[in-house]
């Protein structure tokens, strides 16, 4: 058995998000088609998570397990050559079969764009939460403090997601601003359902100063999705980095069977990352 | 009788185009329908000139003319809310009654983006022609040096389009290196049908060594659309300015009528251009 690592950039306007979805397009039923197209062979591709329909990525990660190993650059071309131009697939490496795109992931970083001036360019509909608003961002600031480090985020969770470990720790929280408007870096060991969406709305709140930003802590002890004002839309949304332990993203070696371990790395096929231009 | 000049940015991906056109979705078509909404009465729109189905424009400029002077901060923000998203128009001036969107022009400036990298990324497929080749920039500029000038440019321009002054002066052709490709700047007092489109893909020609640089004045002179190669898409290009005598812009002023000329440019409304990320 050999397991890859893909990381995929996507545009997800016309998805109802990574998670394969009977009569609806997503990601992983994108990937999942065409490298049934290119092996014969049914495979599950699994995501580092889900992420909400219009939602974007520059760096998700999946993997999934085939049992001969592959030519991962004829690989990764035909899959560009027949994934939808929205999707690409950026890099694919083999990896441990430890590695596992879910459980192994240490961290993840998203990004979230708020537009704030009068005028949204025709360019960026799809891409900005237009909220032109002037935002006090000594109050957000107040406000985000609050939500660094290990909470129980129930409050930032949609009611009716069920998840058994509420409790995350938020690494990193950067307000970045921007000439027309602001992006807000999210750094946490894990995201409940919306919960960057709903975090970013309590922050708007906040900076136009319907919210106080000292009730932060008393949503937080709530436990409750009711405390917290409404989430924002998806479509500011962008996936940026999945981090894992270094020791699983190298093939294991078995040195009797494979007396050229420097080899395995060879078969890591990165392609140039496109430019960022919405970073 | 009221002229006003609007300038207009739109990202053309899902209109066929500047005109108007029974039963297809144009700029010009969407602009008067929201006109109309607004005041009631039928106001033709006067472009400076078509742009293709599904190329865009940074600041297209129109005219139209008005029996009252409308409150030009109030007219704009309800264009804005009614138009599409997609549409944008950025900025409204009284103008003389001898501007003319079209006749006036003294010249214009488009950009043309060539992607040159392996990957596009997903958020460029409508804003990119994708041509991952390596270019000889240095045989390009020969080519592009032999268009400067002017030329009767025919051999540029679609066959079947009619065109009388087919002779165009070509102030500027800049070819501006990006880190995934280039982007081409063209500037002319006036550009025949899919002449930028037919000149980028003859340039692209030379660049890869299709062509040799040389020929461009061969191909010039021969006044003949069949000597030039094919047209590139319409996605990758942007119409960027359109410039007239600035004689033009300022209302004519009857000191007996209006004592008080200086009112009116006041009554101009330029509301902050939205991020240019595609230049």
């Amino acid at each position: 058995m050999n397991r890859y690592q893909i990381k995929i950039c996507y545009d997800g306007t016309c998805y109802f998000g990574w998670q394969s979805q009977t009569d609806k397009p997503s990601i992983q039923g994108a990937l999942e088609a065409c490298i049934y197209q290119i092996l014969q062979k049914k495979v599950s591709v699994s995501g580092s998570g889900r992420t909400d329909a219009k939602a974007h990525a520059y760096g998700q990660v999946a993997h999934f397990d085939v049992d001969s190993p592959l030519d991962t650059y004829r690989f990764l071309y035909s899959l560009n050559v027949l994934l939808p131009k929205d999707i690409r697939v950026l890099q694919i490496s083999k990896v441990s079969q430890d590695f596992h795109a879910r459980y192994s992931v240490r961290s993840k970083i998203y990004y979230y764009y708020v537009h704030t001036d009068l005028i949204l360019s025709p360019f960026l509909i799809n891409y900005r939460h237009h909220f032109p608003y002037p935002l006090d961002l000594k109050e957000m600031k107040k406000a985000r403090d609050l939500l660094l480090g290990t909470h129980d985020f129930t409050s930032f969770s949609n009611t009716g997601s069920v998840n058994h470990r509420p409790t995350k720790k938020m690494k990193r929280i950067d307000i970045v601003e921007k000439r027309d408007g602001i992006c807000l870096i999210f750094q946490a060991d894990g995201f409940l359902y919306k919960m960057v969406r709903n975090i970013v709305g309590h922050l708007l709140q906040v900076a136009t100063q319907k919210i106080p930003a000292q009730d932060t802590t008393r949503i937080l002890q709530a436990k409750d999705r009711a405390h917290a004002p409404g989430t924002v839309p998806a479509k500011g949304l962008f996936l940026k980095q999945v981090l894992y332990p270094a020791k699983l993203l190298t093939p294991s070696v078995d040195k009797k069977k494979n007396p050229e371990p420097q080899m395995q790395s060879a078969s890591d096929t990165i392609l140039k990352q496109p430019s960022n231009l919405f970073s």
